[in-house]
């Protein structure tokens, strides 16, 4: 296919037909990023030599802040731990279930204080740094960075992946579980594994980018109409998956309201000042 | 230079010449992202067409919690409301101060639950999920993967990025100077623009793998070994660059005791619980 098709094919699936921003540069890396969809059916392929060298090489390249590198990563591969992975997550919640133990990894990307903790203390130094929300938020982002960029590089040698937000709900009975140390909690999990081409999975649309893209200062004029338009991309999109009617506003609406959506993670805070995280 | 021979030096500046992980696979997409370095200097060639499009595009393709895409972007390129960033995040200090105004443009990553805050009100709901730790975190982890896509797709044509942490410093101020509503904040600030050749900044040696990456459970055994070896590779960068000796474990050390470092963001949890946020 000529490549000028293939980018309008790509962007029409990630904004809807009447929504493509113009101008976009193109290039292999852009448009690979562009590609994204969130695979969840894997086959039984294992995963080549190097595949975790690689990715977290492409992860610990990503940007730290001040250099501090406070996260660290642990890949399950061993089939009984990812099962109980799998059950702290998802349960026996339908195709969580399912999907978890069939990849052949996933990757626990943990915000990780207890090193420089460690590093600080041993000296007789009280790290109060370590106190603040902003300290929190400072190593979660640092592994969602990290997390991202081995996504990248999965997803440019053919891997496929979905991100596991579930590996939040029971963050204490999961930190056990892998040995964590005090001041480390997983902020997400990524699994990893080579795509089941019969069930590849979709490029999802997006939000127009005049919704969520500002320029020099915000502005929310005209929200309703601008989400209206999104509402029937997303229609069309579900529609042609053949999946029950649901408009995007209803699955906001039910994920603002509904406890049951957090499914534990409504005890995040508490499990992580057990752990020696501040919020101050 | 043959490929084999620029994968060596990547390496090797990415983890010192001793401890380079094996088994790496190579391809243009992780080749580019191992070769990630921040950049503070910038020439004065404008930004090309489309860059803010396609940033956008590589952005929203990121994987984002139950498509609830709770994040957003303001990008500054106004001179003096850029001036004005400079002064919120930096003040009159030494480097920062350059390099924020000197870049074309700084893209504000937004944590934004005011868009499906609205979308849930209006309908008499009430949003009791925004009201907990966890939903902070999920927007500003989303907030952090768009805005690593967009620097992954920023580098891929030949810009460079800095992340700047210190947006955060005077979070109250700078949302209002952006115009932010409630239940929105600063996650990062990231400059944008072309490098400046003279001064184009350096691949930062990392922690071993063996460090940050765990096989199926935690361990930390050999810490302050491995710890040392990695002091001894950031020595050479350091002397390397001429830069004033300093160990890694006292750099770790001044930013876990010092308020200093904190540089505001110490206000942080204040400054977004009067925005709507919640931390239960």
């Amino acid at each position: 296919m000529p490549d000028k098709l293939i980018q309008q094919q790509l962007l029409a699936a990630r904004y809807g037909a009447d929504q493509q921003p113009e101008n976009i540069i193109w290039n292999t890396q852009i448009a690979g990023l562009i590609r994204h969809r969130s695979v969840r059916n894997f086959t039984d392929r294992p995963l080549p030599a190097g595949w975790l060298e690689t990715l977290v090489a492409a992860a610990q390249s990503a940007s730290t802040s001040s250099n501090l590198q406070q996260w660290s990563v642990v890949a399950v591969t061993e089939p009984s731990l990812k099962a109980q992975v799998r059950m702290l997550a998802a349960g026996d919640n339908g195709l969580a279930n399912g999907y978890i133990e069939q990849a052949p990894a996933i990757l626990l990307w943990i915000a990780d204080l207890s090193r420089n903790h460690a590093i600080t203390s041993a000296d007789g130094l009280y790290p109060q740094v370590h106190d603040y929300l902003d300290t929190f938020l400072m190593s979660s982002v640092d592994a969602a960075l990290a997390a991202q960029n081995a996504t990248v590089a999965a997803e440019s040698i053919g891997l496929g992946t979905v991100y596991i937000g579930a590996a939040r709900n029971k963050a204490k009975e999961l930190a056990e579980l892998i040995n964590l140390p005090e001041r480390s909690y997983v902020v997400c999990g990524l699994l990893i594994g080579w795509p089941d081409d019969r069930h590849p999975g979709d490029i999802r649309p997006r939000l127009p980018q005049s919704v969520v893209a500002h320029h020099n200062r915000y502005q929310a004029d005209d929200l309703d109409a601008q989400i209206d338009r999104y509402e029937a991309v997303f229609h069309a999109f579900r529609e042609g998956l053949g999946m029950k009617d649901k408009t995007w506003k209803q699955a906001v609406q039910s994920a603002a309201v509904s406890l049951e959506y957090m499914d534990g993670r409504q005890n995040l805070r508490e499990t992580l000042e057990k752990s020696g995280f501040g919020f101050k």
